[in-house]
C-alpha cells in the first residue's frame, strides 16, 4: 500500500502560516520528515486562500522537489492551480481530487499530462454515498466519463468516502466493501483518508489502526496519512509483513532497527 | 469474537508454582482479573505434571467457579483429565483439544456430556499444515468422526493452527484464507491462539495484533489470549465497533471510560 504524506496542507495551521510567510525550510522540512517516515508520494493542499492557490502551488512543487525525490499529489479542484502543478511538476503527478461533476474541467488535464486521478465517490449534489453498492454506482459513472477520456485505468485511484462509524455504524463495513467491489468490477485502484471514520469516539488512533489494519485487507491501494504518526505506520509496515508484501520480513525489520515502530 | 483467557496455564512459571503450591486466592485472583478484562471464558491447563493432572484439573474448576460465572475451557488432552474436569464441571464446558488422531478418545465425552470441543487441524504423525486447503481438507476428515457421534457443528471450534511469519512468510494468509474455508465449507467455528505468527520478529504485540485486527475481518469466532493485554483487548474492542458488533459503539465507549483501552 502507497503512503501519501498529508501534512503539507494549508488547513493546518502551522502549515497555513507557512505557506502564507514563504517559509521555505518549514515547508521542506515537513517534506523530508514526511519522506523519511514512509512518505510515497507528498501531498501538497494549498486550497484555504482561493486567490493565491496558483502562486502557492508553484512555488510549493517547486521547493518540495528540490528537497524530495517522491511523486506529488497536486491536491486541489481547481483546474488554472492543477494545470499550474502539472506545468511545473518534473515528475509524475497524482490530481486529488475530480468527483462526478468537476470531472470533466479536469481530465482533460489527466491525459494531456499523463497523470494519475483520485476520484472521489461522489455524485451530483451534495449526498454522500451510503452503500458498497452506492459507491460502486458512482464509481462507475465516473469511469464511463475516464474512459472517454481514453485514461487507464491503472492511473485511477477511487476514494470511497470514508464516513463515520460513531453516527452510522455500518459505514467501516460498507467502506471496505466498496474497496472490493470498485476494483474488482473496474481494475482501478483505491485511496482514501482514514481518520473520519473515528470521528466522534475517543482514543481515535486506535480505531483508525485498527481499521487501516483491516483496509490491508481489502486491498486499499493507497493512503492519505501522517506518516509521521507511529501508529499508523507501523500498522502499514505488520500489515504488509503479514500479508506477504515484505520479503522475508526485511522492511518491518528495518522499520523496528531504525525506530519507526511504535515500541 | 470470544475471548478464551489464557492466564490459568501451569506452562506459566508462578501460575505452575501457585498450582503444586495449592495457591487457591493467587489462581482466583487470576481468574477474577481475567473475567474484568473481558474474558467469556477462562483456560485451565495443568498438563506440565501428568501424575497430578487430574487431581489438579478437579481442584481448578471447584476455586475457579467459586469466583466467576463464565464458562470454563478444560484444556487438556489425556481423557481421564478432560473427564474429571467435566464431572465436577456445573456450567457448560468447551474441551482443548483432539486432532485427527485423538478424536476417537475424546468425543465419546464431548457427546455424552454435551460439551464443546476445539479441534486441531492436525492428521496423523507430526506434520503441521502448510496451505489453507490441506487445514481444510484435515477438518473435513476429523468434521466425519465428529458427525458420526452425532455432534453439531455449532459446539466445534477448529483451530487451524497458526505459524510463524519469519520463516514462512505465506503462513498468515494461509491461516486467514482457512479461517473463511472452514467455515463457509463446514459451518464450524474457529479458534487460535494467535502469538505464534510473530515468533522469532521483533515488537512481537504489533504483529500480535495487527493480525487480530485482519482475523477479526475472517471471521474468526474465538482467541485464545491473556485478556489482561491491553493492546490485544483494545484491538477487539475497536474491531468489534468497525464491524458493526457493537451496537452504536455502546462497548467501545465504556472500555474506554473504564480503563480497558490503551491510551
Amino acid at each position: 500500500m502507497l503512503i501519501i504524506g498529508e501534512r503539507i496542507n494549508a488547513t493546518r495551521k502551522t502549515m497555513g502560516e507557512a505557506i502564507r510567510k514563504l517559509d521555505k525550510k518549514f515547508i521542506q522540512d515537513e517534506a523530508v520528515k514526511q519522506v523519511n517516515a514512509g512518505a510515497d508520494y507528498i501531498d501538497i493542499n494549498c486550497g484555504t486562500d482561493p486567490a493565491g492557490e496558483v502562486e502557492s502551488i508553484e512555488w510549493l512543487v517547486k521547493i518540495v522537489e528540490e528537497v524530495v525525490s517522491v511523486p506529488l499529489v497536486i491536491d486541489s479542484s481547481n483546474p488554472v492551480a492543477v494545470k499550474k502543478g502539472l506545468d511545473v511538476c518534473t515528475r509524475k503527478v497524482l490530481i486529488n481530487s475530480i468527483n462526478y461533476q468537476t470531472a470533466d474541467t479536469i481530465l482533460p488535464l489527466v491525459k494531456q499530462y499523463g497523470s494519475q486521478i483520485v476520484a472521489l465517490t461522489l455524485d451530483e449534489g451534495t449526498h454522500m454515498p451510503d452503500s458498497a453498492e452506492e459507491r460502486l454506482s458512482i464509481a462507475k459513472k465516473i469511469m464511463e466519463k475516464i474512459t472517454k477520456y481514453d485514461i487507464a485505468a491503472e492511473n485511477v485511484y477511487f476514494d470511497p468516502l470514508v464516513r463515520p462509524i460513531s453516527t452510522e455504524p455500518n459505514q467501516a463495513k460498507e467502506f471496505l466493501e466498496s474497496i472490493k467491489l470498485i476494483k474488482s468490477t473496474l481494475g482501478a485502484k483505491t485511496v482514501c483518508g482514514l481518520s473520519n471514520i473515528s470521528f466522534g469516539l475517543p482514543n481515535r488512533k486506535l480505531i483508525n489502526s485498527t481499521f487501516l489494519a483491516m483496509a490491508l485487507v481489502y486491498g486499499l491501494d493507497a493512503a492519505i496519512i501522517d506518516p509521521t504518526d507511529k501508529i499508523m505506520i507501523s500498522t502499514i509496515k505488520a500489515g504488509h509483513t503479514l500479508l506477504c508484501q515484505d520479503d522475508f520480513c526485511a522492511d518491518y525489520i528495518a522499520a523496528y532497527r531504525n525506530g519507526t515502530l511504535i515500541s
